[in-house]
């Protein structure tokens, strides 16, 4: 009986997306790998069936790969740092930028460009430009990354419209915890006044790690040993993680936008031990919180240290947790959060919005 | 260009929904009001127009309604008492009995039936009975009674699935939280292997007052006073209620195919103020807590008091907050919950319910 419906489950996939990769690290090739491990789930229970088309990387080149490349070997090629070697022996010419590779693919049927390049600040480059590029070419576009919500919200949820594709970030700003899906699939016909969260992994890390007497730099270093901080973490110390993200919720949830530079940003460079200590001792805790309200029609963003009570929810996200609190019309407040949070996680959210542009591509076909 | 907009939108609202109420008590009453507060925006912003058929009760009688009359005048009939006189005025020899009510409307068009009846422990009628003779005439059934998935999920979940309809309870266990629309919409492929909530606010409430000192029945003759304890709160306090959600949540999330009576239930009977004392005292807190967990094939489920550490995400949950801790399989756990709930809350649920069902009709249309 298993295997019959094994069977019918599998029939059901019957145009597979065809997945274009631009940017290929961690967080892409976790990705990767769950959908390899979970395949069968896929087309089981979601029609879902894939194909790799191509990557694009900054620093290794892009290809577009033979219709036999198996996807572990891509992976393991990006793991044993012979990337290079693998897209060289791409089909045709290689394209000679991420552009140049993302127009060459225009037009591809069920294509599904998955972008994880890194938070740029000038102007959201490059995310923004690859994202324009691949909807203005007709692909569905799922992104781990926070540039192109934070900087270019509307415009690119408008072409996407226009093009009848998807642009979604889920894990852009709370790893897999849903939020965008949240609102958009569970909460109907509710209007979101404004949010508080915990949403940058590193800095909540210092701070407590600040609770226990260590300085930020040890705090860093000792998260960059564990490779849970990155080799430049100033992006996170400095707010500008937090920023962006808090751009990227007050875009989507309230159509604020705006970029991380309205954000009213403050990282941890003014927070002491003293305080940290200080604060714990008076039974609160000092966290680094993003949070958005409406005053008048505009909305009002920050994402800086704040003392929250001990009973706050907020205040008991410690490590790596994260979290949301909405604050809504017809619900009143909504909690959500993740005791812990990773790079596998992160991957979840854009297997969710893989399944979330398979769906929608059936209900138009 | 609003007015334009809102022309447009309007104009999509093709086929109105027919809502049948079973059961006509605050939480339907209040649906009914959220529903015509909101009637623009649920047609600009999903499609949807609604129109009253008609009132089925226990008490007051049923009876189709004349085309014309107002959702205004059903409610105030029902606030003010006089909803018999206003059936005895519906059209044609009003149905002796609900059951012959809903077999009086099968095969009405876009028919949606809004099933309110309270908890039965005897096999959970007659919620059960009503949601099965309703999906038998191809209605969609929304409901935020617990009695019909707390005690035959699977057979009306199939029923739905062969006459392609709704069977939705958003609302049967956290009020508004979305629970089950989050499992369905923003969690694919991902599993639940256990959870544990708070669910029952009378309990909750009365926890937090024997904190503080009062007695049991204190805390209940306070409550009722109030109007947030029913007239008869045995239910709450024996347990029953939060065994009912329990079941209902292994049932759905976990296809546990259990009823309340599976549950290993325990009230506060066994609970004495020293104890709460105590506990508060030693920094944890004892709640009333809905848990379920896999044993090799089968799930476990209790509803019973236990001791939380004060750090406990679930500890922070007090008077009448509600919320809920999932453990996934590819997410780890997840923790959703409100720091108020209500009957109004329990009205959204419904409002969403109903905003999946329009979408599902729209889009199998």
């Amino acid at each position: 009986v298993n295997r019959s419906k094994r069977r019918d489950s599998e029939s059901r996939v019957t145009t597979p997306l065809n997945l274009a990769f631009v940017g290929f690290g961690l967080v892409a090739r976790r990705f990767l790998e769950l959908l390899i491990v979970h395949r069968q789930r896929l087309a089981a229970e979601h029609a879902l069936g894939w194909r790799m088309l191509g990557v694009a990387t900054a620093r290794h080149g892009a290809a577009l790969f033979p219709s036999d490349t198996e996807p572990r070997q891509v992976v393991a090629a990006a793991e044993t740092g012979t990337l290079s070697h693998l897209l060289a022996t791409g089909q045709g010419s290689p394209p000679e930028t991420t552009l140049e590779f993302l127009r060459l693919i225009h037009g591809v049927d069920n294509l599904v460009v998955v972008e994880n390049t890194p938070l740029g600040l000038d102007g959201g480059q490059p995310g923004v430009d690859h994202v324009r590029t691949a909807l203005a070419g007709g692909a569905d576009v799922i992104t781990a990354n926070k540039s192109p919500a934070a900087f270019a919200y509307r415009e690119l949820r408008d072409l996407a419209v226009t093009n009848r594709c998807r642009f979604l970030f889920e894990g852009a700003v709370l790893d897999g915890l849903p939020v965008f899906s949240l609102l958009r699939h569970t909460l109907p016909a509710l209007r979101v006044r404004g949010f508080r969260g915990i949403v940058n992994t590193t800095t909540n890390h210092v701070l407590s790690a600040m609770e226990h007497g260590d300085t930020i730099d040890d705090a860093v270093t000792a998260m960059q040993t564990a490779g849970v901080a990155e080799a430049d973490p100033s992006k996170d110390i400095d707010g500008w993680d937090a920023a962006a993200k808090t751009a990227v919720l007050a875009n989507a949830l309230m159509d604020a936008e705006i970029t991380p530079h309205d954000v009213d940003r403050e990282g941890l460079s003014s927070v002491t031990v003293d305080d940290v200590q200080a604060s714990r001792r008076n039974g609160k805790r000092i966290k680094i919180v993003a949070s958005a309200k409406r005053d008048g029609h505009k909305v009002v963003a920050a994402a800086r240290p704040v003392e929250l009570d001990g009973n706050d929810p907020l205040a008991g996200l410690t490590g790596t947790a994260k979290g949301l609190e909405l604050d809504t019309d017809l619900l009143g407040r909504i909690h959500i959060s993740k005791p812990s949070s990773g790079v596998d996680h992160t991957a979840y959210a854009l297997l969710a919005d893989l399944v979330e542009v398979n769906r929608r591509r059936i209900e138009q076909s």
